[in-house]
């Protein structure tokens, strides 16, 4: 690790999902391109580190605070959809389907990795919920996302707010002969009328 | 492309073999992780780009010029290895077979891309064979490195130097059913008694 080139070889290698050889793929290419470039990289990484930090109100990740969706009048105001992470509000705003407000837990309940309901960002949530008619729980669907959304599910019903949670079933483009028997059983379960 | 976030998917997406997912992967993981590991990353990038720069001697990657391979007089004088790109010199010293310097070529000879041998650095291996016993061809087993092996073949036996190409054959641990029968071919070809 003395030299700068194996220095950031081993920088890269640190990113989760880029192993050596990937790494020194990267470095080389960074070798290569424009001083121009590396530099905009560089600076694009200590940016995000200056500028950027989390929504005092849901968490996710702004650069003015109350975040630009929280303070959007436009919004639909009486719905929060609770995602766990702040990555997962992206691929939702894509869908073009949701127009409320969201609130990030920063993480699911996991007994296994000891994260209890004390280490999720749920009191900022009950403290929104004035005026609000749905809480849509868009956490995982996977053990950890399913004991996160029952949780919140018990917490939020006695309150009188409707509360739903994203559908399981196929993906569209799927094939039923290579789905998987949990989700094509909550697919059967979920079934609606058309 | 508005905010810090999307500028950091936007330059990591311009990194070879990181699509606009591993980018967003990327981007969350380095707003997650410490400033200081931030900037050493940032920093790690840059230093590449301030302090190496190609070997006058053999083109290799390096902050002193001529690089510590040149410059080892413990290293076999007499012997040139010839590679294609800088990053294919640590693989074959890694080899711990290989006590000879390198020459790098900055590419291969390719005809459909306009790489012919004036846009190579042949003429700095020609300024080096004084002394030189044996020049070893280490392109790539591909149409290109082949052809650029046989083009320097032939101007280099000329010089009576003797000129080797690195074997093909079977990769070790590999399967003679799951070998390619192009590769087989030559495995053959090359067969050595035992």
């Amino acid at each position: 690790m003395s030299d700068p080139l194996s220095r950031l070889v081993g920088e890269l290698s640190r990113l989760p999902g880029i192993g050596p050889k990937t790494a020194t793929r990267l470095a080389h290419h960074l070798l290569k391109v424009s001083d121009a470039d590396a530099k905009v990289l560089a600076a694009s990484i200590l940016e995000v580190k200056e500028k950027l930090f989390h929504c005092s109100r849901c968490n996710g990740i702004t650069d003015i605070d109350p975040c630009a969706i929280c303070m959007d009048e436009q919004r639909d105001a009486t719905r929060i959809c609770v995602v766990e992470e702040p990555f997962n509000i992206q691929p939702i705003e894509r869908t073009r389907e949701y127009h409320g407000r969201y609130h990030v837990l920063m993480g699911a309940l996991s007994p296994q990795r000891g994260i209890g309901p004390e280490q999720l960002r749920i009191s900022g949530l009950l403290e929104r919920l004035d005026g609000i008619d749905e809480v849509i729980l868009a956490t995982n669907p996977d053990v950890e996302g399913e004991a996160t959304a029952l949780y919140l599910a018990r917490l939020l019903k006695p309150r009188n707010i409707e509360v739903t949670r994203l559908a399981f079933g196929m993906p569209v483009g799927g094939d039923i002969e290579y789905t998987d028997e949990v989700t094509l059983a909550r697919s059967l379960t979920g079934r609606r009328a058309i």
